[in-house]
């Protein structure tokens, strides 16, 4: 359609305040057309002209200014007058909102996504980020190790208190509820973080090293910040949330709360998957982690790059944004979490690195002795990894990664 | 692995109170094992077992109870003490979290759900509902005829105002912003409403008729909040909100806000084909109504049936669902945008039916005369396929219906 092609404009040279989105496209028919009516659609165009055109429009016209035919990428150029500034639903609802639907598109998935700098300062960012995390727990040249508490769901508060103490004596530094872990019949949340946080606190006295609960409070927003402000009482340093199911806009006023509360935010992603694991339509993980730095998380879970459970994905990218300097943004911590277990470290350390916290479920809590044993596993794994000692030689002398080692074998790896 | 084959037990007959969800997978290697890792995950299971499980662990299992392996379908069913009763985000965090990431699957989409009555009954439902908004109309026999202001950006308020004055004259029962449009620099929210609601008073007085506003209050919930208490002292009737980019968790908190002022919910979906549209992952739209309805919208955009410029999709089988009873909660009326015009509306009629709203943009102002003439086109082409008149008959004795049929092709429809 003619109307479309108005927003292609191949000479056009993008200014430093456009946001500039990359995405990959299946046309219906002509590219041209295809790539005009997402620019059209997400702007300020629509299938046919209304008859009152203010001038104004002009300025407002986002432009399709690259398009590779043969990669079927395109790119476009979106001013930034077209957004709210610190409305993260308004730009979504722009530039990836109903464009995924048009008939003139046979795929669509947006890859990613250059914010201008202003639009980046609209929103907060993280409150403590690498440095903060680091800085707590005053831990600088190794990974954090963290688990997540298995079974996920079935433990009641006591027995989930436990298995957390046994962890962090073991060697766990942060404790993790699981994403479906909430406000259950079996495992309330107030009873769960009270008695969790004491556990914390008798594990880090036990330690002498700083310990970390992450209670899951992912909920409506109002409840959400009430379990945030019960959690700042009980004396927690950490809130966790679902970032994908809460919701963009609701993150984003839960995370004003929470920096009043000085809470530190772990990001989960589940669902994420539902829109970045497509190769034809969706959002990539790319840009969800760019979402959430904007916003501000202070931890996200990035995958595994291959190493666990999840299927293989471009984790290694998205761990070099998060901790990537960008406009003066805190960089963001990234989680690995997902099948991993003792044998898994020299791989993840290869991979991902030490700027990074490794969560192990299954892979300590099934552990033959249980959660302790399955917690120093993994911690005799790291240092066998960081001191450059192969794990097998080193489980010779460490009984509980020798056990673990039985069980599961060495991740290989390139 | 054999700990998901645990989580398959073909002869399970699930109770009334199981959540039961219906998937279509496409597994890496078995779909026993696919099939019972989804089921595992989404429980009470990982890859491997922890050491300490109490008993309660089976009482809680979820378990795939049927297996087509020619269509790639699954049924699991989930106790319903694995879900937090009102917490939205908890339920898709359990049953379409990590799923859709894992390796064991090469395809999985969530494809139905049957809500057990007591998760259903501890959200709010609409306070409105398809009954609610004919009382507010006193329209009981027709569709609701809408438009969005066109351009969609671009506009400022003034302008804005006054287009929307148009359309209400020229037959529209509403208007509504576009989802892209909240507070821009160049049209700011509290003046656009203020405007708009003057303009609707005006068009009420002239006509005689009800009109409504739908303002678009898209943005973190506080902001939200604050917009809706501003729409209700100007007056206003309605909030509009763009469910997805907003989230689950954020919509739950606004619905509260939105009950306690009175204001009857649009729910716009931008972004929904993000996960709704591959055919290989995501949640379908069918799910997405549900969960909308759960919450308590009191309107959704379903789409168009393949009629407008939207890919066409099972919107038919949506709008039966939100139309059906279902555990005593009000129904959602259905809205039909995106492309249409004067020439849809029989095959909209065949299609959609009466109980619900299509919504006109392009179509409305590109009218060749312009807005009024295009919303009056609109009428008279409802007017004559409710009488059962040919359009094009009926063209000859009304202007407005001939120049838009002379611009825009009746719809040609099974």
């Amino acid at each position: 359609m003619k109307v479309y092609e108005e927003f292609v404009d191949l000479a056009y040279e993008p200014s430093k305040n456009d946001l500039i989105a990359l995405f990959k496209i299946e046309p219906r028919k002509e590219i041209k057309i295809a790539a005009g009516a997402v620019a059209a659609e997400s702007s300020v165009g629509t299938w046919t002209k209304p008859r009152f055109l203010p001038k104004r429009i002009e300025k407002l016209k986002a432009r399709v200014f690259e398009i590779r035919k043969k990669e079927k990428l395109i790119k476009i150029a979106y001013p930034i007058d077209l957004f709210e500034p610190g409305n993260l639903p308004q730009i979504l609802s722009s530039i990836a909102g109903n464009v995924f639907g048009m008939k003139e598109v046979k795929a669509l998935k947006l890859l990613d996504v250059r914010f201008p700098r202003k639009l980046v300062k609209s929103f907060k960012g993280p409150k403590f980020g690498i440095r903060g995390v680091r800085r707590l727990f005053r831990v600088y040249d190794r990974p954090l190790i963290g688990t997540i508490v298995k079974p996920k769901l079935g433990l009641n508060s006591e027995q989930h208190a436990k298995v957390a103490l046994e962890a962090w004596l073991g060697g766990c530094d942060l404790v993790k509820d699981d994403e479906n872990l909430t406000n259950q019949r079996f495992n309330q949340f107030e009873k769960r973080v009270r008695k969790t946080i004491k556990a914390r606190d008798l594990a880090e006295k036990r330690t002498g090293e700083v310990k970390c609960y992450m209670p899951n409070i992912t909920a409506e927003i109002n409840e959400a910040i009430r379990r945030a402000k019960l959690v700042k009482e009980l004396g927690g340093r950490y809130a966790m949330v679902d970032l994908i199911t809460v919701g963009w806009g609701g993150l984003q006023t839960l995370k004003e709360a929470l920096d009043d509360l000085e809470l530190v935010i772990h990001a989960h992603r589940a669902m994420h998957a539902a829109m970045t694991r497509s190769r034809d339509f969706g959002i990539s993980m790319l840009v969800i982690a760019k979402l959430s730095r904007m916003i501000g998380v202070d931890q996200l879970h990035t995958g595994t790059a291959g190493i666990g459970k999840m299927k293989k994905e471009e984790t290694t990218k998205i761990n070099e944004f998060l901790r990537s300097d960008w406009y003066s943004v805190r960089k963001v911590m990234p989680v690995a979490s997902g099948g991993l277990h003792p044998g898994s470290l020299p791989a993840l350390i290869k991979t991902i690195g030490i700027d990074a916290i490794y969560q192990f479920g299954g892979g300590i809590h099934g552990h033959p002795k249980g959660t302790k044993s399955g917690a120093r596993a993994v911690r005799q794994a790291l240092d066998a990894v960081l001191s450059g000692i192969d794990l097998e030689a080193y489980a010779k002398s460490h009984e509980e990664l020798r056990e673990a080692l039985e069980k599961w074998k060495p991740v290989k790896f390139r």
